[in-house]
């Protein structure tokens, strides 16, 4: 097998109308924080508009990507002021990579950087330099990145609407380093970054932050390459994957996992049971917390940011999922429970969870708690196993936080719009306010094939109501492997599913790209209003199905209506009108004061 | 131009895995109510199972389709027991399909039943049935039909899960036709079955039943057939639509429309004033009255069963729109806007209401109070123009109810979800409970090309709160013209809005469905399970595209985690072994008594 390495094996270059620009907060030169600036048309009279921008370097021309390189490692400084200490790296074993045979082995990645760990009695986790009021390097790069280069705005201030419905969450007008770091000291917001991804761009997971998405990815049957699989994480994160986990099986997944930390710029979680699950050839029964242990160490040693732990699913609760539609959904909670129940005994992963935070600790791994109980469908929503588990992961997110790691919370699943409320005000309550993570949730099971669309419903909803990320549904859920454009398409609809929420809990900037695109709609900016959409390739690509030419584009209609018909041509009219007829405001002012209404003011109709 | 009549010009046969079925409410044998019955694998023990179907006899193989004979006119012994007089019709008029040359004429469809219009003195609104205490045979079959064939059911009671959350709405465990005369009765919702549409299979739109959804269809400057624009309305109503709006322009439209309604199971919507600005040569300062009135008689003789009016766009709200981001998004809005700063003067379509209402009883079309000032973004929701509008539209609502027109009101838009439910609580208060009938609404304005989903999210929610039917959005919205492809992606998702909604309202007989998929979900019955969701074909495709093997349509595991994995599998083992371990709950309450917890009971975690 060849590794495919040259920099055509993954996609490059900038999003349509667009290009990487980055930015340093007040007083740090040397942080240099990634946006994407999409320019307007010239008619605008508007600056041209700054977007988040979680691509990486791959949409920057001005890097040279090498896969055997990897990417920069800008976090290397910061980490070294910290004064960790280089460890000794665990010896990679046959079973690490599925016991492959050497005509089969994917070569490991060059670009290894080496292990470090944090020093006994001083601060590793991001979580610890908080509780000890240090602002760290990645704090005041998240700070500015949420920003959205407001502060680079003459009218930044303005940029506020408060119109939003929070929920009892403290949104700030504008996110300080310092914000950063009483939040993360609180608990309710983690910047998962293991010391061993220098690579990593940090990013900020919170319910007063923007609202974050994940897509998974995973190698196939087919693969043939670690270029075939970087590209996965390069294809998710070009469309807006804030975090990326690997959900590898099988051979080489060691190996690939090394080619995938080193060239990636957003946090990379795991499931680490799979792999401990792959060392005991599959069988749940065989796993001993000895593998799991060591399995943990591995990941962390190549740089994995956070693990999925699913160590609420409790022997006591097993049975009360006995009587579900559809039992356990979560491989690693049926994993576990198949363990409890063939043992049993109570999970090894609950027994152990001391022993888990110390290791994760010591590289800053970020807990995500995982719901291995998570209803599986509309019948079993917010029932009691999946209640049970989540009381549980209240009393793990406090013993994680006693022992200095950050933590989040994953949630379901599968949930009616009516049951959705009660699973984030739960949440809250019982983790501390530490960070939710949800699967959608679906609002409907009668779909299969439309998840992305079942799921953007509970999810948008509940991003509304406090969640901090969702994970991505692909349109194949329930059917089969997503391909590259199920990927597009279910990064891209949870990027709506997360807008919408910002939106409407009132974030500070969300409004600022909708007023875009509706001033460019408004004023017949084809151009503009493409490029400042989630997917210019696809906007401008439908527009020209219908009026392909390209004096279209700069038309003053649309294919919906035609010239004469154009509703928004005709209110360009009315407003030219409007002022023709001078001073209708005067007038309206003139006739209500004699009691009549010709016209209403907007003050009279509020 | 040939206009295409066989059987094969439009998309005729059961959908993948069901059969039409007829089925007749207890003691009316003569009403044949339609369903859709999705057979299920024998290893399933369970019923066939019975679905709400809107595609009209298309499905049914034992039905000729004849476009030129149109469809058995059902309702005509119904209609013929009330009196109607035939009237003198209207005769066609050169105009009235765009002064097109004889060369390039769509003829009329041959199937021309005779022109019906009401008594004076004599109801002839099911608004007026229902006031006078009569239950009419359209109310007879609706309620059959929004049961879903639950009477038939052995456990049709038990089928009640009573656990939505219906904002005071009063949804009955069973739909019986008192209760649709006396929902009806109130106003709170229509039947829209115009006397002239004797081909129609009723359906029921109001607050205190099943979603509905409509899909717009509307001709194409390179339509060549009628066959082709029916073949729009058939496949629309084949993925779910449950009304269908013609919103053509330009040549033909009046023969065009002959096809439809003679072809139509469902009923049929348009927006008059597009026609009535078609013959004025698209010049909105040139409508009259006398135009707009013609065209009203001309396409009520038709058989049209809802007309959208925009009465509620006022000279003295066109000001309120003069400082919004995206002015006026309605056509029918813009036209008349345009109008009245025309003339300066009074809308005539307000002014000339009574007029406007008695035209319509006379044939039993139905309201659909336009909401011409409806936000175009999320920067001018629930603005001063909207809601002004909205207050007029309440206004003209009691107007039409006291002419005995049945009414329902159009909503947005473009609204952020925290902004949504004020929108449907003002619509109830101002409009006495009329049924709301909302497009979208559009949840952010950032994905030009996803504005199925981003206003999918918004529908939902809207529908949950009290919406009665759902206007479809397509991917191309704001872009171009939908194809085929569109429409049925966005029929397909409305479908799943309008059901997330039943089921998050509390419908007695929503959850039937999810949980008929989710057990087949469960047992591995993939084909049940394909041929369960909304759509057959996209589900069984998405399987092949990674296990294309018949066998693997009965195997007990999925592409995802593969066999050794396959979390279903192990929570089926888990059971099996649950059992045998004879007793899991007997011993929970013993360890609970004990005070230890070694198994919590579903109540203890209640």
């Amino acid at each position: 097998m060849t590794v495919q390495t040259k920099p055509s094996a993954v996609t490059t270059g900038p999003i349509a109308g667009s290009r990487k620009i980055h930015a340093s907060p007040e007083g740090h030169p040397e942080l240099l924080v990634p946006f994407r600036e999409i320019a307007l048309d010239p008619s605008a009279t508007e600056e041209p508009f700054r977007a988040y921008d979680t691509s990486g370097p791959y949409t920057d021309p001005t890097v040279h990507i090498d896969l055997q390189a990897g990417l920069p490692p800008l976090r290397t400084p910061w980490l070294a002021r910290r004064g960790f200490l280089p460890a000794e790296a665990r010896k990679v074993q046959p079973e690490d990579n599925g016991n492959v045979g050497a005509d089969r082995l994917v070569p490991p990645c060059p670009a290894a950087p080496g292990v470090l760990a944090g020093v006994p009695g001083q601060p590793v986790t991001q979580f610890e330099f908080a509780r000890a009021g240090i602002v760290t390097e990645e704090m005041i790069y998240v700070a500015h990145r949420e920003n959205l280069g407001r502060a680079a705005m003459a009218d930044g201030a303005a940029a506020r609407r408060a119109d939003g419905e929070d929920f009892s969450a403290s949104i700030p007008d504008f996110i300080t380093p310092e914000f950063v770091r009483s939040e993360i000291a609180r608990g309710r917001a983690i910047i998962p970054a293991n010391v061993n991804h220098p690579e990593l761009e940090p990013t900020i997971i919170g319910r007063n932050f923007l609202v974050k998405v994940n897509a998974n990815i995973g190698n196939s049957a087919v693969t043939s390459s670690a270029a075939e699989e970087v590209e996965k994480l390069v294809w998710a994160i070009r469309w807006g994957a804030d975090t990326v986990m690997d959900l590898s099986t099988g051979r080489n997944i060691h190996n690939i996992r090394g080619w995938i930390m080193r060239n990636a710029p957003v946090p990379i979680g795991t499931v680490p049971i799979y792999q401990a699950l792959e060392k005991v050839d599959g069988e749940p029964e065989k796993l001993t917390w000895e593998v799991f242990r060591d399995t943990l160490i591995e990941q962390a040693e190549q740089g994995v940011d956070y693990f999925t732990i699913h160590a609420g699913v409790r022997l006591a609760y097993v049975p009360l999922t006995a009587r579900r539609v559809t039992g356990i959904v979560s491989r690693g909670g049926s994993i576990m429970a198949r363990w409890c129940l063939s043992h049993h005994r109570e999970s090894f992963l609950y027994e152990r969870f001391d022993e888990i935070c110390d290791i994760m600790r010591r590289y800053d791994v970020s807990f995500s708690l995982g719901d291995g109980l998570r209803p599986g469908s509309i019948a079993d929503a917010n029932d009691a196993a999946q209640f049970a588990e989540l009381d549980t992961l209240g009393e793990l997110t406090k013993i994680a936080w006693d022992r200095g790691c950050q933590v989040m919370i994953e949630g379901p699943g599968h949930v009616p719009m009516h049951k959705i409320k009660v699973n984030m005000e739960k949440q809250l309550a019982v983790c501390g306010e530490a960070p939710f993570y949800t699967l959608g949730p679906l609002t409907t099971d009668i779909a299969p094939g439309y998840d992305h669309i079942t799921s953007a419903i509970g999810a948008a909803m509940i991003g509304w109501f406090g969640t901090a990320m969702l994970c991505y549904v692909t349109p194949k859920e329930h059917l089969g492997l997503p391909n590259r454009d199920d990927v597009k398409t279910g990064v891209i609809t949870y990027r709506i599913a997360a807008h919408a929420a910002d939106l409407a809990k009132g974030h500070p900037a969300a409004r600022l790209r909708d007023d875009a695109v509706s001033r460019a709609r408004f004023d017949f900016r084809w151009q503009d209003q493409f490029n400042l959409s989630l997917d210019p390739d696809t906007a401008r690509a439908f527009h020209d199905e219908t009026l392909p030419k390209d004096a279209h584009k700069v038309a003053h209609f649309c294919s919906m209506c035609g010239p004469k018909f154009c509703s928004m041509k005709i209110t360009q009219d009315l407003r030219a009108e409007a002022e023709r007829l001078s001073g209708l405001d005067a007038k309206s002012a003139e006739f209500k004061q004699r009691g009549g209404a010709l016209y209403v003011t907007e003050d009279a109709a509020d």
